[in-house]
């Protein structure tokens, strides 16, 4: 049972464990006028041994100078953080180099640990383990929740989900660390200097899932330079010469696949390195939006909402379907306006010619791109408004459906145009010059409204806050009470999605027509240079801290790369094919022309799977390591079997 | 020890578990003259307890009318084998259906388990067991094999395997079952009906691998019956048209699309049903074959021998890789000398018009059909010789290296003139007269050189030997040691590679030009239905019972028959476009007509990577089981974490 503030010394009493410096952790938000049972019985559960069915973590209420405001913290003691450790399957490193599950059994074998060293497991660790351990709280025999009947729970129900999705939860969110965010702060973004990103500190800080978006943000960087360099002087000597585009577009599509092969090597040996490479999949629980009768999960064979799949098929193809070709519809309808302007401003050039009039060329491409971007933004909440509709049971099955209809929709919206004028209209010299506007016009909206308008509207607020609490302390001095306060009122981190997505386009720009604007690559490289540090300014600055979130790859995206790089095979191949110089080549016979290049592209789509086929996805060391991480586990089995076999054998 | 035969009464005192009726499942043939001292030490460390390292086997001296031949039997108690089936990692079906992996503690809640039911584990279980058993029968602190100093060991070496490497050991096979034997021949090709193949009752007596190939065969039967109806009027008809073509071509690349999906699914249902979908990989062996320095391994961290990486590349691609290239050539050349020939048939027959000429107009395509038969055969051995002395240290590495050399070369051998004839003469006659020869000339044979040559050869020799023996017993009837003494007489079966091979090639004709022969899939389905029942002969009369062999899908064969599908897409849309047919579409622009092919093309190449991508590899309900599996599993280590959590904070 929690205690009334005022009682806060004895508010301790009900912990199991002493803990002479609690560490808050995680910050619980519940709603304003939450029933006095209802936090009594959460409270309990949160602090109840894990023998009854709690999760025997450690909450304090946060008491600031206006009373107790319903917000709590949560925090565990060192013995919990480690079996809670075990209990999510966290791999560290051993005292022998090697990567293991960590056991609390086996605790002295791995590296850096001493039973009073706090900092074997990072905070973000800490946090992640609090979370799962809050979100595996489950439900024993209330049929409800105490205090709002109508939010109904079955044995086995997340509690945590039930409140989140009934609203007496607000928000569950990990704390700010103020003296490290700092310290990431300066060696990430602090000094102007040329390097690496510290994405070790970025990964203890942010998680894996963070850390492994930033790091293929700065590989991709990378691995674009070349190609920059290879076009720069296209623009300045103003190469016009097909044969030297021609080198330019084979290097390119080469190049794309071997940085694909090659980001999955590297995302292999970032991830040994923090475990998540070996770390189990966990069984996948209902997404928190899923809803359904009460039946039996003939998975489970537990109670729980089920949803009949048959439904869920007619919505996606009776509904969602077609929404989605209406939507593809309406942007290429949007594509032909935006065509007509361009004709008008070209007919308003050539009638009135002066400076204004050039500088109006440009207005339409201008408008058009940033319609494509309001369009993106706007069929984005649809989308997600329609996938979460459609009920899916598992979060990993609606992030794939979402993916899919976002990035449909987004290839058409961005690229549809590009694709008309350079197969329909034939027009090189208006290709390039949409090109550039599209890419570098939705280069600026992109970072102007993902980071640089949420930084300038959260330090407005946090001024106004500082105003209000009439204090002019520094970040470092606030009290904790101030954090929490400050950091609730934070933007949520709505995870990588966005980030993957403009990374994705900017791939599109450059690889799809890079035999016609050699110059794209230039622009990504230069906007993914402050793209790095806007999304660090976003990520230390504006956001609250987000959950870490182990993961060992890139998932779907990696998938999305690829494809896009097959597709620009083709795409530049036509390219090349409808050059004049190419034509000039085949004077005789236009067949032979298209016959060369049909077989040049179906050679470099061979030369690609080949490639993908003979690269291995991990390196040799950590391939070595898996399979003596695999001989270990199998040996010891035998070694259990053998006994057990000489045991009975005795019989 | 063994005693000699005249006392064979006292050589049982040896075995650890008096087992009153013992069945022999294996049989041991050394070589003749081999030491006494390294038999005996052989049979009892065979035969001696788990503990002190043994396999705790059961092994007797096979005694026959001339005497002891140095041929052992080897069995084991029942116990024994349930043992065996646990270290090995056997899944078997539940009381409740589901299947689970077997373990000697859990044996009362599996199907059909009983003490006294020796059935539980089929025949072929308990032979795959044994054999594993003796292949892990390992050196313990044996310098090399007593009596031969020659024949090292290091601890932890399989003692069988530097037995057969040294040539002390002549061949482990396992037993017929002549009673099981008779019944899976009358079920399965005694008696001409229609229907499926008993392929339960072949699992079970030829183990995983076997069953898996025969059920491919017949699926890919009944897959080609609908091509082989849809054939059969362009035959009857004499259909010339090119848009009829067409049809048959789309419906072709579609339907092998779907095909190969399909059979993914069919084969986990199998698998599943069969155990193998769930069984654990075995922690790979270094090949028989294998040799160098003794060495430490680094993953397992044993000494063992080990081989330089980069001397096997160097191999690789300074020997190997030339040598296929300079074989790729020499069939190239061989084709050439192919088309004089038929040039000159052609000639002759233009000179000398007669029935004899004309029938001499196929001539030259049955000397190539049998010519690439002969160098298909004799690169065969080439590529074996050449893998085996890349000195590959696992048996996978070996058959990928040895599989792509085989591919490539009987790819270009036998397809390369049908590619020659079709897109460089032009000429769909003889290009439609060469694929007919081939496929006919190819299917009789394989047929004749693969089950009916062994098949009379065999025959002819069983009865010399029953002369020999001056007995006119029926195959029933037979002594232990008559049955012993014929089946180690037998030829060996060399795994389902060749079939396989087979069955490769016979898609590419049917696939590749379809639009131009639809007939092929009629010979094809023929060819399959004597097949299957050639081959039925081919395992139970011919050759040594092979050992069962676990698998869970027909590996990288998946991935060469889809990789034809791909082929067969851009073959069949170039046929399409250079017909006259589709030609005369487009009398205006031949630029036209390119362009559509080529878009064609690639819509069929998207269609058939989405239909892959879409089409589950796993029924709905195979999912749900392996789900239900997984989920169990992470309970059982939940509830045990929840246990140790609970036990460690109450400390």
């Amino acid at each position: 049972m929690v205690q009334k503030p005022q009682k806060m010394a004895e508010s301790w009493s009900f912990l199991d464990t002493v803990e002479s410096n609690f560490r808050p952790l995680v910050v619980i938000e519940l709603a304003k006028g939450t029933k006095e049972e209802t936090i009594e019985w959460f409270t309990k559960r949160i602090a109840d041994k894990k023998a009854d069915g709690g999760a025997q973590l450690l909450i304090k209420p946060l008491v600031t100078e206006n009373g107790h405001e319903n917000i709590y913290l949560v925090g565990a003691s060192h013995l919990r953080l480690l079996l809670g450790a075990e209990n999510v399957g966290l791999v560290k490193e051993c005292n022998d180099n090697s990567m293991r599950t960590f056991t609390y059994s086996s605790r002295k074998t791995f590296k850096d640990f001493a039973d009073d060293n706090h900092n074997f497991l990072t905070m973000a660790e800490c946090q992640y383990i609090i979370k799962h351990e809050l979100e595996n709280l489950r439900a024993k025999n209330e049929k409800m929740i105490p205090g709002y009947p109508q939010a109904k729970l079955y044995p086995g129900k997340s509690i945590v989900r039930r409140l989140l999705t009934s609203g007496i939860l607000v928000q569950i969110f990990p704390l700010h660390d103020r003296e490290e965010l700092k310290k990431l702060r300066h060696s990430w973004y602090g000094r102007v200097r040329v390097g690496y990103q510290p994405l070790d500190d970025i990964r203890c800080y942010f998680g894996e899932t963070i850390a492994l978006y930033f790091g293929f943000l700065e590989y991709f960087t990378f691995a674009l330079i070349p190609m920059a360099v290879i076009g720069i002087p296209y623009y300045v000597f103003a190469w016009e010469d097909y044969d030297k585009y021609v080198m330019f577009a084979t290097f390119n599509l080469l190049w794309s696949t071997v940085i694909l092969e090659v980001w999955k090597r590297i995302c292999a040996v970032l991830t040994y390195r923090w475990g998540t490479l070996l770390m189990k999949r966990q069984f996948e629980e209902p997404r928190p939006g899923f809803h359904g009768v009460l039946g039996i999960n003939p998975v489970t064979g537990r109670e729980e909402p089920v949803y009949s799949s048959i439904k869920r098929q007619l919505r996606i193809y009776l509904v969602s379907l077609p929404f989605v070709c209406l939507c593809l519809y309406f942007s290429l309808y949007v594509m032909m306006i935006y065509f007509d302007l361009e004709q008008w401003a070209l007919d308003y050039h050539n009638e009135n010619e002066s400076n204004f009039s050039s500088l109006m060329l440009y207005v339409p491409s201008i408008i058009y791109a940033v319609v494509i971007e309001i369009m993106n933004r706007i069929y984005r909440y649809a989308a997600e408004f329609l996938t979460s509709w459609e009920n899916h049971r598992l979060e990993s099955s609606y992030q794939n459906h979402l993916i899919l209809k976002v990035l449909v929709f987004n290839f058409l919206n961005c690229f549809a145009s590009l694709f008309y004028i350079a197969f329909v209209l034939f027009d090189m010299k208006l290709l390039r010059q949409s090109l550039a506007t599209l890419l570098i016009t939705s280069q600026i909206l992109n970072q102007f409204a993902e980071s640089l308008l949420p930084y300038w509207l959260q330090k407005r607020h946090n001024k106004r806050m500082k105003k209000l609490t009439c204090s002019q302390k520094t970040d470092a001095d606030l009290s904790l009470a101030e954090q929490v306060n400050m950091e609730k009122e934070m933007g949520t981190y709505l995870g990588t999605f966005d980030d993957y997505l403009e990374l994705f386009l900017q791939f599109g720009y450059v690889s799809l027509f890079s035999c016609v604007y050699p110059l794209a690559a230039v622009f990504a490289v230069l906007n993914n240079i402050t793209e790095i540090y806007s999304d660090a300014l976003k990520m230390c600055r504006v956001y609250k801290r987000p959950f870490a979130e182990p993961t060992a790859n890139i998932g779907v995206w990696q998938l999305a790369f690829e494809t896009m790089s097959v597709i620009s095979v083709i795409t530049n191949c036509m390219l090349i094919g409808m050059s004049p110089q190419v034509d000039a080549l085949f004077p005789d016979s236009k067949m032979d022309l298209v016959l060369t290049v049909a077989f040049i592209e179906h050679l470099l789509l061979a030369i690609k799977f080949i490639m993908a086929f003979v690269i291995p996805d991990k390196p040799r060391d950590i391939q070595m390591k898996l399979a003596k991480l695999e001989f270990e586990s199998l040996e010891a089995l035998k070694q259990q079997q053998m006994k057990l076999a000489a045991e009975s054998l005795k019989e």
